[in-house]
């Protein structure tokens, strides 16, 4: 299966493409069928406007390791994210999604060192984002943010439905967007006026927000 | 003494200037002295630019009433805020903080009721942020929003200097904001080019941030 | 509005009939059209099989009395449920459902002890249940019981049914037992041999589970 | 030392008598006696009517390896345990607990997953119960379910008394199971009717509770 | 029944006499027998060398009210004390312990107010300790303090003997008291040589220990 | 840079020399330098009358290997230690602190256990104390204890002056102790008569605190 944190992480989010890039991609624990995995991948990604990078680091369980780690600072010194989006820390259900944000995140603070010995300048400090889970509660998932993507949700779904295998996640997603978008809604501020089909997407942030303007 | 958390919050907030009025005010819990310290608290008003209510509720400790709450979902009908600020729900060290939180959240809601006997159009659902304690560790105060004040700063000092009685506050608040500041930058994405002088308030959020950009 | 935690506890959990009347009811907080709020509220306890208890304890917001506390008792005295659902304690959306629960639960208490003043033996330990808020991570919500309704969901849809003004959230909550339902076939053990079309309900327990058998 | 989670876990619950040996097994931390060790934990295995496996993974503190992972993913295959007993995940007097508990849990995943490379059928999804440990407050340790073990616990105390080394545990968890059927009766719904000398445990779910029926 | 808290408070710390007495005190829920139970304690207070207080509020629940608190705020300012015990802050099996707890702390904070209208100084800070409550877990207790009370245990012991239609709990405090006393031993530092009948309590602490030395 | 661990520790805490010594020592992340670094290390150790170990276990990121592990396994035999400071265990800006503290934890269970080959008396149980970060709150940092070190600030103070690289957090740390000797002053009991100048710091207890008297 290729690693659908990455699909996921464009489709939701296209307008900032490169950021997803940064996330640690492409791990294949099923036998058979990874070229055909990696096409719809790619696919996927260019319904988005997205780039594609696949690490083969082997099967499932995820193999945590100092050279996976290396190779993803370099992709955050090389791309410069704006945002980082990752798995919850914590999931009893697959422990390849906290370890796959863990590397992400020990990546994104190498990436920082000036020390550090990868081309490249040091990383700023941009946002880190955790995705909803499955099972949410299970998985301290408490959202933070709720993101309207209403005007983007048509090229979710379309990215969506380059995965053929997963047919039974497009309608799943889409009717999460409808229920977190009817929570947008009631936790908007009164003048936004949003429509009776706000589509939505719920993050956990890791590091306090950073602003000029409480809003 | 005037309840400084209207004070506060005008100081730490001056460009949505109306909220702050929707946060409980005017608790006098010392004998005599009262005229001044309101003299004062408009004064510091002033110097935000935000206008000032005094409840007038009772002595210390703060008595929490329905009629407290009543008036409170009047003036939120009537100001229509787009933030509301206020102590925290949890405080050791001074009850009357959970107190006048527990009313300003209650009114809040009631104030988004059509069916609630007060005028003015129902209420939307303005964001709630609460700011930081003097113990923050102690009132489970973990900031999710770390605010740059740098361009306002020289007037909310300017308004704690309409406390003569608070003097030693002032350079409290000052080194306040200045460490708020140092964390502001180490969370500060890539492109901000913040200066060395960066001051900051932190804040914690009640509701998820409802938001159509990630940053 | 008549209560809904009345009304959709009495859906959830159809077979323990009585239990539900022990949950605090009606309370009224639109001004106009209670008769036929509680007309509807009676057809959908009948369309379970349940009885219907009004209290009329007057507007929103719900107001917290001892009076209230002791007809609560005594209903737990008459019915003798052996399970309590309510609301969570915790839900900054609407605080009628915490001051709801508090009640409840004080009652609940109450009603065990040997010297309370109300006609009937003293209660046991009936176990509590929370039921699921609209925003569950934002009320501290974090499921502990996945319960299978598929057998008696028709009759639960039949009662939402019952509900005209309150239509949309016939699908709302058709949705919402689909994926508490997928949820619950991930969680459970290997014989069961659910079902693709399991409808479920989310609960979070209160005390500690007694059992002669770990499943 | 032979593992004594495994020997606690068969005398704790000994009518799922295979459930035990999908639990890390036999980390020998002391020099010499392992013989001794090992007849013991068998004598209380058998007691129980249980069986013992052996893992033998090496010296105090224990290694987490993908090694021990596998040869547990094998035993998961080739039981098909109905429930998992493990220790807590979090322990700051013992880190080979966490570390086996860990292992305990990537095993149980991974047995699930249709491509793994073990012989036998995917594992279902056993719930996954973590027992007490010493200092349950610093372990995190909240119990969510209470298990009546009044009518075995005679076998489990015959289990433990084929551990003569350990005889001053044999009071210790005699009374613990005395203090927790102390609080299993007092959580207990009305109509059980349990005898004073109620023998208790208690346990932490990982996973929610999944049911018929709430109770 | 006399509020057991303050005669085990006594009789758990029985160096500081005074403090005791500003726990709240003495709420009758049980008709009859009130002057037998008075009595009862009363010894059980002479026995520690404390002085009793009773408040008569009235009956089960104990009701959460001004005056009870001005009444206490009276008690602190004359007593003085140096530390306060009282109950945990979370109780869902007696919601009078929260209650008394709420009101002792109200209290102490008011005490603390220079603008307070009661007899005697300000009061310092004391510390303030939660005592360990039956079901320790279901009531957030997660002891920060262990307290070796081996010198002091034989008049702990004789205080309980005091209250004859308590015995069933003489054992089971006992039995506790052993229970935290190997706790205590194994989490202290190396040179204290604790013998092997350590008797100790758990404690949990409201506000940061103050100290000039770490140990 | 030096790992400022250790520096901190002992100016922190000057007058249990030896305990620094068992905190896991100069992990050498910067290239160049190290030379002077180190000397200002032993200065700045000096300057307290404390000793300084270096493990040069090698670049940023720390490894943590069983290796470094059982190094300090064998300090703590060596000096057995009455207290341990170190990192906390949660730090998302900086991976290699909860890293040392893991070993520096790990490595103190290790020592207390008779089997361990390593010279010198298996351990005691040292009380654990996490020192404060950068960022506490976003460090799970709830300090339980606030130490004064009103007495040995100056010598604090110079050894900081030894590190003249850290210029910037010579001033950082003085206004943190003016801090939390303020937070100090609020927590301490009445008979203590602080000085305005209080200068403290804050702790966090891995473990319960171990005492005859309640204070």
């Amino acid at each position: 299966m290729v690693d659908s944190a990455v699909i996921r992480a464009r489709a939701r989010w296209p307008r900032v493409i490169f950021a997803v890039s940064t996330v640690p991609a492409a791990m294949n624990g099923q036998p058979g069928g990874l070229a055909v995995r990696r096409k719809e991948a790619e696919d996927a990604a260019a319904a988005l406007g997205a780039e594609m990078r696949f690490f083969d680091v082997g099967d499932y369980p995820l193999r945590e390791a100092p050279e996976v780690v290396d190779r993803l600072v370099h992709v955050y010194r090389e791309v410069a994210p704006t945002v980082v989006l990752t798995h919850t820390l914590a999931d009893p259900y697959n422990g390849d999604h906290p370890a796959a944000a863990r590397m992400a995140l020990q990546a994104r603070v190498l990436a920082q060192a000036i020390g550090y010995g990868a081309p490249g300048e040091p990383l700023g400090a941009p946002p880190v984002f955790f995705f909803e889970p499955h099972q949410p509660e299970q998985c301290d998932f408490r959202p933070d943010v709720l993101l309207d993507i209403t005007p983007v949700f048509a090229r979710k779904r379309k990215a969506m439905e380059c995965l053929p295998a997963q047919e039974h996640m497009w309608e799943y997603y889409t009717d999460l967007a409808k229920r977190r978008g009817v929570q947008l809604r009631r936790n908007v501020g009164p003048n936004l006026g949003l429509p009776h089909n706000t589509m939505g997407e719920a993050y956990v942030r890791l590091y306090p927000q950073v602003t000029g303007v409480l809003s």
